[in-house]
C-alpha cells in the first residue's frame, strides 16, 4: 500500500457512477440522497480500529464507546441534518473481556441518549485481529438544505465553533508520556458533536459551505477550499483556543501548531455571507456554544495562514493522512 | 468474550430504545424506517475481517470485492427490497499491495453494477492488524411491504430458491486441502443476491416472512420460526441440491449435514399462504430461478427435518456462531 488516502479515494471515485436519487456521493462528509419529497437522506460510515484510531492503554472503553457515537454523528452536524440512527458493527478479539464489552456498549447508548438517535442495527464477530468498530450514521435534513463542502465563495466569512487544538494536545501529551491535563483529556476522549449548531445553520440557511475538523483546521479548510474552487486568509490570532491551551502555549509557542493541523477537534468550520455575521452571533448566543469569525475566503488558490505582523505562516504539516499514521494511535472519524 | 453472538445481540437490543420512524430494529436482515410516505429505506450493515470471513490464501481479491457487495445486498433481498447505494470501510494492512486494492475495487466495481447499485461514501484508513472490510447497504421497498422475519404463520408453505451446501461443500474441501470442484468454488467465493426474486415476492405481496441463509438452513430457518412464533417440518429429500452437491452426497451421506448447517448458501428462506403456490412458481419460471417447497409451518415450537421413512434427523449443528468461528474462515454476512 503506498498510495495516500486520498489518491486512494480518488481512485475509487472515479471507479463509480452516479445513481438515481444520489445527490451528493463520495467526498463529503455524508452522502446524501433524495428520498423523499421533502427530505433528504444523509449516511457516513467510520471505521475505528485499534492501534490506528485508540490504543486500550489510552481510553477507557466506555469513553471509547461515546466517541465511536460522536465522531460518527459529527459528520451529520456538518451537514446541518439531524442524527436519526446509528449501525454498528463490532468485531470482538477473543481476549476482550465481557466487562470491557459492557462499559463500551454503557458509552455508546449514552452517547445515543445525547444525541437522540437510536441503534437500528449492526452486525457482530469475533475479530481475529485488534478491537473492530465500523459505525454507520444516517440523518435527515430539508431537502436541498445539506451544507456540503463545495458551495463557498470569494468574500464569504469563515467561522469556526468552539476552540482548537485541544484534543491534539491532549494526544501530544500521551505520546510523550505525560498525563494531560482533565479538561483536554476530556476533549480527546469524549468530544461532542456539534450538532444543534450544524442544525440550526442548515435549517435557517446561514452556511455557504461546512465541514468538522477531524484532520485538522489545514487539512479540513484545505477540503473545504478545494471543494468550493476558492482560498482563504485566516488570522491566526483569531483562532480560538481554551484556557488549558492558551496556558500551554504560552510556554511552548510551537504548540500553536497542534491547534492549525492536530485535528480530532469537531468543531465546525463553515462559511457564511458577510450578511449573516448578526445572525451567526445570535445563533451562537442561542446554543450556548462560542463561534469565532477567523477569516475570509477569497478567490485566489492559496490558503494563507497570516501572523499579527500580517507575515504568513509556514505549517510543518498540511493535515492528517489516515495511511501514514503519523500521530499514532489516535481516532479521526 | 465469553457470551455468544446471540446472547451479545440480545444484550445491545434490550440497552437501545426505539426511534420515530423505526419500524424495524435489531434482530432482522436490515433496520426497516419509514422515511417517505410512499418508501421505506433498507439497511444492513456487514464486517468481513481478514482470518475470520476470509483467508486471502483461499480466495482472490477480485472475488473477495464481489463477496464482499454480494453478501451485504442479499439482506436487502431478504426484505423484498431494491438495493440502492453501499458505503465501504476499508482498514488496509501497510504490506497489502497496490495491484491486490486494485483488482479488490475492480471486483467490488464489477459486483455493484450487477446489483446496480452505487458507492455513495466510505472510510478509509491504515489497518494495524488484518485486512477489514465493513460495507453498509440502504435499499428502498414500497411502505408496508419490507417482508420481516415475524409474519409467518401455521399452516404457510416453506420454500427456498436455488440450491443449498454447495458454498459449505467447498470449504469444507478447502479445510481439508482439497480443491473445491469449480461450480462449488464459484458458490463459495462468489455467491449471488437473490435479488431479483426477493424484489418481487415483496412486490407481489407473496411472502409472509423471509430471511437470507447466511447461517444456514436450520439456524436461519430457527431465526424466522422464532421471530414468527410457529414450528416447522421440513422434508429432507425435499430440500435442492446442484448436481456436484449429489455426487459428492452419493460418495459420503454425511456430508447432508453441510445443506442444513453449513451456512453461506445466500439463498432466500421464504413461507407463503398456500394458496400463492401457483404464482410462487410462476415467478420461479418469470426468474428463471429454481424455487422449492421444502416443507409447511406449524403451530407446534419445534423444528423437525424428517427423513423419507418419517423419522425426524438429528442435526449434528443447529447453526453458525460467529463468536465460536468452528468452520474456519469463511463469510458470512
Amino acid at each position: 500500500m503506498r498510495a495516500g488516502e486520498f489518491e486512494l479515494i480518488e481512485k475509487i471515485r472515479q471507479l463509480t457512477t452516479g445513481a438515481e436519487g444520489l445527490r451528493i456521493g463520495i467526498g463529503d462528509d455524508c452522502s446524501v440522497f433524495e428520498l423523499a419529497p421533502d427530505k433528504e437522506l444523509l449516511t457516513s460510515t467510520d471505521l475505528l480500529l485499534e492501534g490506528v484510531h485508540f490504543r486500550l492503554d489510552w481510553t477507557n472503553t466506555y469513553d471509547l464507546g461515546r466517541k465511536a457515537v460522536s465522531v460518527n454523528v459529527s459528520d451529520i452536524a456538518a451537514m446541518g441534518g439531524r442524527p436519526l440512527s446509528l449501525h454498528l458493527g463490532l468485531g470482538i478479539p477473543a481476549q476482550f473481556e465481557e466487562k470491557d464489552l459492557d462499559s463500551f456498549l454503557g458509552g455508546f447508548v449514552a452517547a445515543m441518549k445525547d444525541y437522540g438517535v437510536c441503534l437500528a442495527g449492526g452486525d457482530t464477530c469475533l475479530s481475529a485481529g485488534p478491537l473492530t468498530l465500523a459505525v454507520t450514521v444516517q440523518g435527515v435534513c430539508s431537502r436541498g438544505q445539506a451544507i456540503t463542502r463545495a458551495g463557498a465563495g470569494a468574500g464569504d466569512d469563515l467561522w469556526v465553533s468552539g476552540s482548537l487544538g485541544d484534543s491534539a494536545l491532549a494526544l501530544h501529551r500521551l505520546q510523550r508520556g505525560q498525563a494531560p491535563e482533565e479538561t483536554l483529556a476530556g476533549r480527546h476522549f469524549d468530544p461532542r458533536a456539534r450538532v444543534e449548531l450544524g442544525w440550526q445553520l442548515g435549517r435557517r440557511q446561514l452556511a455557504t459551505a461546512m465541514i468538522d475538523i477531524s484532520d485538522g483546521l489545514a487539512g479540513d479548510l484545505g477540503h473545504l477550499l478545494r471543494a468550493s474552487g476558492c482560498g482563504a486568509r485566516v488570522e491566526l490570532q483569531k483562532i480560538p483556543h481554551s484556557a488549558a491551551f492558551e496556558q500551554a502555549l504560552s510556554r511552548d509557542a510551537a504548540l500553536l501548531e497542534l491547534a492549525l493541523s492536530g485535528g480530532e477537534d469537531y468543531e465546525l468550520l463553515f462559511s457564511t455571507r458577510p450578511e449573516a455575521r448578526a445572525d451567526v452571533e445570535q445563533l451562537s448566543l442561542e446554543s450556548g456554544l462560542r463561534v469565532t469569525r477567523i477569516g475570509e475566503l477569497n478567490a485566489s488558490e492559496r490558503c494563507v495562514f497570516q501572523t499579527l505582523n500580517g507575515t504568513p505562516y509556514r505549517l510543518k504539516s498540511e493535515g492528517y493522512d489516515h495511511f501514514s499514521n503519523r500521530s499514532g494511535a489516535t481516532s479521526r472519524g
